[in-house]
């Protein structure tokens, strides 16, 4: 399976990454086991501190997880790894060892329990900062405390939910810097 | 410019533009003055209630005018439209009458005061449901009470902010449905 050549990556930039609106696996750890589930309700709020708000259901049992645990890391599969991600999101971390079923690598966060994924492009470690909206909401606020990217390619082939089963696989990247302000960058 | 042959479309399905994560565009109106601002940190929230969350800055025009008039409407604009998104990114309502100058047309909405933009691919109607996240987090969550969206194309060639003046415009759709089990879908 492909690998990347990850370094760190500034947390307050990770918006090049998130804001196009990828479907991303969260993965997490509890009393000694993983999960990962698939998720695609997530934005970003806030650049510093590196904010993240997202939509978890708790019939997920990703969910107790993370919410006991308070922490999750955001990885972000391109285009290659779609059966794994449908794979994830249609099986529960009840029934199997999602790292072992879909021949994933779980390696040790550097600044949270939770294991990253070795096999996504890009790895964003979250510490939860907020647990106040998830009873009315299911929305978990999360602060990225550590993230890892390649620097090439620069943008990952990301696939994108609209529900029923489709995904939009990310296009061409087209920059227009020069249209914009220069405060606006 | 392109026109559209929109219907009402099912609220709870809006996932199927939003959840892909495309820069959309928020029109508003408060005391006699429309304004548009471009807006990519949103997430789908929940099926039914159909409910969005988003971010809005305080330093954009448009914040005080969706704050108090409890209403907008998220308008899908496709890559055709680039160069006003980022017109109307760059500039501010203070300025400049957005519809006019980016050559816009303010559609009165449905059942909200705010204008809906015609050359837009599809219409959500909202109203602010919770101003309470508002201050902490700058965050709006919007319930859409009236959607509208052409049948053809199914799906809109969307454009999805990376930050630095870089977009990623949307690519193919692919079904996988038969992979999901059928209470995923």
């Amino acid at each position: 399976m492909r690998t990347y050549n990850k370094k760190d990556f500034p947390a307050w930039q990770i918006r090049r990454f998130l804001e196009p609106g990828p479907i991303v696996l969260v993965s997490s750890a509890w009393k000694g086991k993983t999960n990962i589930m698939a998720m695609g309700w997530h934005m970003v709020m806030e650049f510093e501190p590196s904010r993240i708000g997202c939509y978890i259901t708790n019939a997920n049992h990703s969910f107790e997880m993370i919410r006991r645990s308070k922490e999750c890391v955001i990885n972000i599969p391109e285009a290659h790894l779609t059966d794994q991600v449908i794979g994830i999101g249609n099986i529960s971390g009840d029934e199997v060892d999602k790292f072992k079923e879909f021949g994933l690598t779980a390696e040790p966060g550097k600044k949270v329990s939770a294991p990253a994924i070795s096999e996504c492009y890009a790895n964003l470690e979250c510490k939860v900062a907020d647990t106040g909206l998830i009873d009315q909401y299911g929305m978990f606020v999360l602060e990225v405390v550590k993230a890892r990217a390649p620097s090439t390619p620069k943008y990952p082939k990301t696939i994108h939910y609209r529900g029923d089963g489709v995904f939009m696989v990310s296009g061409r990247n087209v920059s227009h810097r020069e249209k914009f302000r220069p405060e606006n960058l």
